[in-house]
C-alpha cells in the first residue's frame, strides 16, 4: 500500500469560491402564531426576576422573556419529547410548563414546598419532580399535569423515628425508571414507572448525605457525590444485583467540608472516550479518571474550585467554571494533552454554560453583568451578547431527545 | 461501609398506584397550520411511489402521505438545525426540502445526474450533496437552496487522463468540515467551510474502491469501507497529520466480492463502550473490534448476511437487519454478553430501521408488506403498524442534533 498523502487546496479566486460570505443572520421568526421548528429553541433562567429568557440558537437572540415562574434560585429544566414545551422546576415548589412556540404560561402548579429538580420518562408521559420540604418525588403526568404517584422519601433514624428526607439528583433512564438519592437516608432509589404498578427499589446506606449525582450518557451508570465522607457512590444500573458500589475513595478527601450549596455540580461531568473530567473539592483543579476502573489518572490545576466541567459534544475540549470569588473567568481544557488552552472573560459572576447541539458554539450566562454570551467554540471569538436578567441556567431543547437530560 | 442492599417495593393497592393505567394515546395534532414541537416527527422514505410518509413518533401515526419526490430508491434525509425541515437526497439528482410542519415540499431542484446522499454542516448553513453521476460534491445554502460551491471529484487515472469519481460517504464534522469519498479514485476528501475561502484537503491512495463510510459519534474517525481490496481506511480528524491509515487488514478476506448493492452499509455502525459491532461481508456473522486499536475480538453467528447493525441508544442493544433473500427477520444482540437474545418477524423485505432519541422503541420498514412496524424495545411488543408505500429509509428529527446524522 502507498503511504497515504495529503494535499492541501484553497478553492479561492475561482468559480468555487464561496458566495455566501458576509450573509447577515436571519431575523427569528417572532412569536406571532407562526410555524416555526423548535429544534433551536432553548431558556435561560432569569433568576432575580422569577422569568425566563425564550432564545433562539440559529439567530443568536432573546424571542422573549416570560414572567411568573415563581423563586427560581437554582432552577432547571427539562423538554417533552415533541420539543415543544419547558417544565421548569423552582426552588418554590413550582411547576411551571411554558408553551415556547407561544411564549406563554401553560401550565403552573405549586406542587411541594421546595424543589430542586426533576426528570422526564423515557417515554415522556412522566414528569418527576425531587423534593427537599416534605422530602420525596411527586411524578406528574406531562399533559394533564395531574399527579400520578407521591412517593415520600421515608426512611428510618438511628432512633428508631421516621422522617422523610431531601431529594436530590432525580434523574431518568432507559426502562421508563426514575432514579433519585435521599440526603439524610444515605440511600438511592428508583422508581419503575414502566408498569401500571410502579415499582420502587431502595438500595441503602450507599454513603453519608449524597448531595447531588449524574447519569452518564447511556444511563448505565448513576453516580452520586458524597457531602458526608469521602467517595462517590456508584449504581451499574444494567447489574442492580451488586448493589451500590463506592468509587473514587480519596474524593474529598483532607479537603474542607464547604456548604452544600458551594459543592461542585455533577450533572455536568465531562466524558470524553475512557475519560471522565470532573470538578476536585475545594481545590483549583479539574480532576481526570478512567471510566473502566474509576482510578484517578490526573489533576489538572485550573482557575478556582472548578463548579461546572463540561465536555464538548464532540469530546475535544472541556469547559470550566468556577466558584466564587474566582467565578470571572471560564477555562477550557484540551481533553488530550489535557492543557488549559483557553481562558475567556464573559463577564462578572459566570454560573452555566450550554453547548449548542453539535457544539460549534457555547452560551455562558454572567449573572451580574446580566448578559449572556456566545462563543465560537473553535475559534473561541465572541458572536453575541445577550440581554437577559440575572441569568443562571441555560436549557437547549435537544436534551429532549438525550438520557438523563 | 455497611454492605449495601436493596429492597425492592410493589407500590399497587395504595394510593399510590398509577393512576393512568389504559390511557389512551393522544390524537396527532394534524397538519392544519396548528403550532407543534417538531421534536418528536420524521419521515419515512416511501421508494415506490416518490413519496414521504411524515409520521410522528408520540403517537405512533403517519400524519401524511407526501409525494413529488422523484426516484427515491436509496435515497436519505437529513434535517435543518431548527428540526423543521427535511432534505430529501433523491437517487435522480434530486434535493427536496420538505416542511414538517405544513407537509408540503417547499423548493426542489435537480443539482447532479444521479447522488446518492449528502450531509448538513455544524452550523446548519450548508447542505452538501454527494454525486455519482458527474461525480462530485455540490455544496448550498439551506435557507436558499442555491448553489454556494461546487467540488468536482477529479481524479488522475494512471494513464494520465482525468475523470471524475463517483462520490460516497459524504458526512459533517465538527469545524463547519465535510468529510466523503472518491470510489474510483481511491480518495478521501476534506472540505472546510468554515472560512469564507473553503478549504479542500486531500488523502490520496486510501485503498481501492472506497464505496461508503461512516463517522464516529464524536466526529472523530472517519472509517471508509473498499470495495477493491481487504480492511477498510481510517482518518483521524484530530490528527489529519497521520493522514489515512488502514485497520481491520483481513476484513472482507476471502470472501466472495458482491455487487456494491448488496454491501452491507457503513452509517450504521454499532459503538458500545470500547466496543464496535459491525456487518461482516458475505456472511452470515456480526463482527466485534475493540475500538482502542481496531483489533477484532469476536464473530456473531446471526441469521443472514447483516446489512445494518444499530446500537440502542444506550449501547445495550444491537439491532441488525439481513440482506436478501434471509431480508424476513430482525436480530436483537446484547453488547455484554453477545448472544442473539430476540428474533423478531416484523414482515417481508426489512429494509430499515430507526430507534426514537432515548431508545424506548424502534421503528422498522417491512418493503413488501407496505407496512412500517413500531416495536417496544424492551418487551419487543409490537406497539403498531403503520401504513407505507414500499417503506425504505426511516429518519427522525432530533438526527439534527448530532454529528454525522
Amino acid at each position: 500500500m502507498a503511504i497515504p498523502h495529503s494535499l492541501k487546496t484553497l478553492l479561492a479566486g475561482s468559480a468555487l469560491a464561496l458566495l455566501t460570505a458576509g450573509q447577515a443572520l436571519a431575523e427569528p421568526p417572532a412569536l406571532n402564531g407562526e410555524l416555526r421548528g423548535t429544534g433551536d429553541l432553548g431558556v435561560v433562567i432569569e433568576r432575580a426576576t422569577g422569568s425566563v429568557a425564550l432564545v433562539d440558537t440559529s439567530a443568536r437572540q432573546v424571542l422573549r422573556h416570560v414572567e411568573g415562574f415563581g423563586d427560581l434560585s437554582h432552577a432547571s429544566v427539562k423538554f417533552t419529547r415533541d420539543a415543544r414545551y419547558a417544565f421548569v422546576f423552582g426552588r418554590d415548589g413550582g411547576l411551571t410548563r411554558l408553551d415556547l412556540l407561544t411564549g406563554e404560561i401553560d401550565g403552573r402548579i405549586i406542587q411541594g414546598g421546595n424543589s430542586i429538580g426533576g426528570a422526564i420518562s423515557q417515554d415522556g408521559r412522566f414528569v418527576a419532580v425531587g423534593n427537599y420540604e416534605p422530602g420525596g418525588v411527586k411524578v406528574f403526568d406531562t399533559e394533564t399535569m395531574e399527579l400520578v404517584i407521591d412517593v415520600p422519601a421515608t426512611y428510618r433514624r438511628p432512633d428508631g423515628s421516621t422522617a422523610q428526607a431531601k431529594v436530590v439528583g432525580v434523574v431518568d433512564v432507559p426502562g421508563n425508571v426514575f432514579v433519585f438519592s435521599l440526603f439524610e437516608a444515605g440511600e438511592i432509589w428508583t422508581l419503575d414507572m414502566s408498569q401500571d404498578e410502579p415499582e420502587l427499589t431502595q438500595y441503602r446506606d450507599v454513603g453519608s448525605m449524597p448531595y447531588d449525582a449524574l447519569i452518564t450518557a447511556n444511563g448505565r451508570y448513576y453516580i452520586a457525590g458524597l457531602f458526608g465522607e469521602d467517595g462517590m457512590a456508584l449504581l451499574d444500573l444494567w447489574h442492580p444485583e451488586n448493589g451500590v458500589q463506592r468509587i473514587l475513595p480519596d474524593y474529598g478527601q483532607g479537603e474542607q467540608r464547604l456548604p452544600v450549596y458551594k459543592m461542585p455540580h455533577l450533572e455536568g461531568w465531562a466524558m470524553a472516550g475512557d475519560q471522565a473530567f470532573f470538578p476536585a473539592v475545594g481545590r483549583n483543579e479539574v480532576l481526570v479518571a478512567d471510566t473502566r476502573d474509576w482510578s484517578l489518572t490526573n489533576r489538572i490545576e485550573v482557575h478556582g474550585q472548578p463548579i461546572f466541567v463540561m465536555s464538548r459534544p464532540d469530546e475535544r475540549q472541556v469547559w470550566v467554571t468556577f466558584a466564587h470569588p474566582l467565578n470571572d473567568k471560564v477555562q477550557v481544557i484540551d481533553t488530550q494533552t489535557h492543557e488549559v488552552i483557553q481562558t475567556l472573560e464573559p463577564g462578572a459572576s459566570i454560573l452555566h454554560k450550554e453547548f449548542t447541539p453539535r457544539g460549534e458554539h457555547i452560551w455562558i450566562s454572567a449573572r451580574d453583568s446580566n448578559q449572556v454570551v456566545v462563543y465560537d467554540t473553535r475559534t473561541f471569538e465572541e458572536l453575541a451578547r445577550l440581554p437577559a436578567e440575572s441569568p443562571s441556567g441555560i436549557f437547549f431543547t435537544h436534551r429532549a431527545h438525550r438520557i438523563g437530560l
